[in-house]
């Protein structure tokens, strides 16, 4: 049986500051709970609305009405499963290889994206400055279907940081150096700015090396998407 | 003074049937209205809920009421500018260089983001499936930030039209050879599946080359999103 309680956490959760308050995220569909439960997250709970669901999911659950779900749910169509799991602490960061550090990226697609190509790329590391939109974000959670729980999130001072740091620090530009032509070497870390302002004055000082993407087509105005520019450095990282 | 019928019509762009009747699209907010004017499509009409858009419109406005622009506009929060521009005929294709395709994807974020990377990459023909997304749709608007007038999109039977073309047909797959290591010509058509399956049979009957983006971390059974995998895919063919 759920209890009103639980059904106010689990709803609160869809907040930043209840969500640091407890500890907890709540994640939602039954491919994303699973993962999360085989990465070895602690689950606290698991909320389904639907007896089918019990069989599939790698955990007990606790069976809730479609009222219920629907109030639970950050979806205005409910997935039917919700997982609510402990905020993990990230591994201490270790700066061998390469790092990728946010800078003010606001839009929650977009890191849920960046995290996927975390994962994808084998960045063991993703630093955020601390005005980043918050990772455990229900539209974030949404967007990396799963990859949260394998790479490790730090939320930092991010001039502090890089100050603090011996590594190269490449910085991206719309008129950085042609990345093609870098010559990449097996560590560093790789800054991605805001969506409308792109790297701040502050972080910028202590950029070491700009980068950019040549533009091949008719040039105007416009920037690459932030999680599309992150794709390409990230696969120039990576391909040797 | 906008009477009811132009207001009935602006609201009916938002869906498909409408525009291929009418042979119209809308467009929101200032800097794609005016990067739509700019291109040369020829515009039907420029409505704006504010004095001030007029000064920053390269065309002459409509004025109509608050209440007028919500009916008009597909946002919860409407930009105040609603440009309509008349659906442009495609330039015929040819197939000299690079082109992509793409088979039944399904989100307007995605075809957004893939139409602006066509743009950044100086891809001059995008050939769709007659599944995939409609391009006019409000959301990959949206997405898309103007460069729709900068890319032709051509939506056909997407076998009939790779049987028909000499190019090498490049199919991107999870298991494809490894993109990082192919010889990729100056000639071709790059294909790129559904969000959810892929590369539909029937397409893939025609692809005379399988490649794909080597996966680096934990192997997962996740696969990139579309429109990340074609940022890669797209700096490889350009990167020379």
């Amino acid at each position: 049986m759920v209890t009103k309680n639980q059904i106010k956490l689990v709803t609160s959760l869809q907040q930043k500051k209840y969500r640091t308050l407890h500890g907890l995220f709540a994640v939602e569909g039954i491919k994303s709970v699973n993962e999360l439960l085989e990465s070895g997250l602690t689950v606290q709970n698991v909320y389904v609305n639907n007896r089918k669901y019990i069989d599939s999911v790698d955990s007990e659950c606790v069976m809730v009405t479609d009222t219920v779900m629907r109030q639970m749910s950050s979806l205005s169509t409910p997935s039917g499963v919700i997982g609510v799991f402990e905020i993990p602490k990230p591994k201490r960061f270790v700066g061998d290889g390469w790092t990728l550090a946010l800078d003010a990226v606001r839009d929650p697609g977009n890191l849920g994206t960046i995290i996927r190509l975390c994962d994808w790329f084998d960045i063991e590391h993703l630093v955020c400055s601390q005005d980043t939109v918050d990772c455990y974000n229900p539209k974030v959670l949404q967007a990396t279907m799963g990859s949260i729980a394998r790479v490790n999130i730090h939320y930092v001072d991010l001039p502090q940081f890089l100050n603090e740091n011996q590594l190269p620090v490449y910085g991206t530009f719309m008129n950085g150096a042609n990345i093609y032509e870098e010559k990449l070497g097996d560590k560093g870390i790789l800054v991605l700015g805001n969506e409308a302002n792109g790297i701040s004055l502050e972080v910028e000082k202590y950029v070491t090396r700009r980068i950019g993407i040549p533009q091949f087509g008719k040039q105007t105005t416009e920037s690459l998407n932030v999680a599309t520019a992150s794709a390409i450095f990230l696969s120039e990282i990576r391909r040797g």
